[in-house]
């Protein structure tokens, strides 16, 4: 690809934060790589939004993205 | 951003207990990150907060982000 | 096997989104291990396509198959 | 804190077993950090402990935790 | 045992797809170790073979084993 | 603990298999440790035992302690 126009060029990030917010990008896109009808995803929000299990566990996929980011920064180890 | 504001500057912790409680932080972070309206979070307590599997559920989410700052922290090992 | 054939020659890809791609791949390819009837997955697309559970479900296993995936290519670190 | 009162001092354990006992304390407190009122938990006991879906994913979040303290005991290799 | 009759004699495959078989005869043998009446597995697989949330599940299964082949292969880097 | 009548007294193992074996063993005592009574295990059986669901969810909690029964014995690499 022409990484100006990709996703995801690199898993590096200047904080931790950042890389909090990358995994959250990537949990997202894993929904939308099989459901990429936004009209869909919005219909259904209500459904999760206030549904705790699903907050559970969109927390859960969020954190092993985040595992893996983590380790792409060592950690963000000064 | 500047890392005075952030609300995770770091992964890195004194002891495996304040590892522990950045991973519920994290675990939290996760959920908020998906419904941001801490009204709705209040309203729906009564049904996760004494449903054992979300309480188990919880839990195991909080492993996962703790086994990321446990690996950031070396584990703490004197 | 011929590899020429293989639909999983290798691990390593150039960037981090190829990385991703393989991943869903290989969550795909967890699925029709299990169910190889290409009829029975399109019958029962409109079930998880529109199940947030689902939804959030399938992008944590792609999390898990991308973590395996990035620890191969070390994160595609320059 | 003080850690004379901190009930996760240290990940290092003796044995393998004395690991895993650690692991279902951090499991527990995993839960206990969400619901810390202890009559509620004694009364949702008779759901979860006769229910294979809930005791199963105990089990689950056991291990998870498990591996973290293994991996802290360079898995108590002699 | 006489490694002549394992099921499990090694970890190590030749490439990545069969570390991807490998998985999956690991994740089916993690089932009939529960259960190893092939009737009761026969008998139920219509349920779950065309169950979304099975299918998912599976896929994450055999990805958690996948990640241990793939470690015990070095991912095989050539 | 007296070494001798630990149930756990080291992760490592002649083979895979026995390390499968061992992940086996580890997941059951992960729901003896909440659910000690037999007899209650022994008349949920048949719930679980012909449930896809929780056979699924069974192989997948082996898999989260074969992982790291495997990294404890360097997954057995000759």
């Amino acid at each position: 690809q022409d990484s100006g126009d990709s996703w995801l060029p690199s898993l590096l990030t200047e904080t931790p934060q950042e890389g909090f917010d990358l995994a959250v990008t990537m949990a997202r896109k894993g929904v939308t790589t099989t459901q990429g009808d936004k009209d869909v995803l919005f219909a259904v929000r209500p459904n999760y939004a206030s549904d705790p299990q699903s907050l559970i566990d969109v927390s859960g996929v969020i954190a092993m993205y985040f595992a893996t980011v983590a380790q792409a920064n060592d950690h963000w180890e000064e």
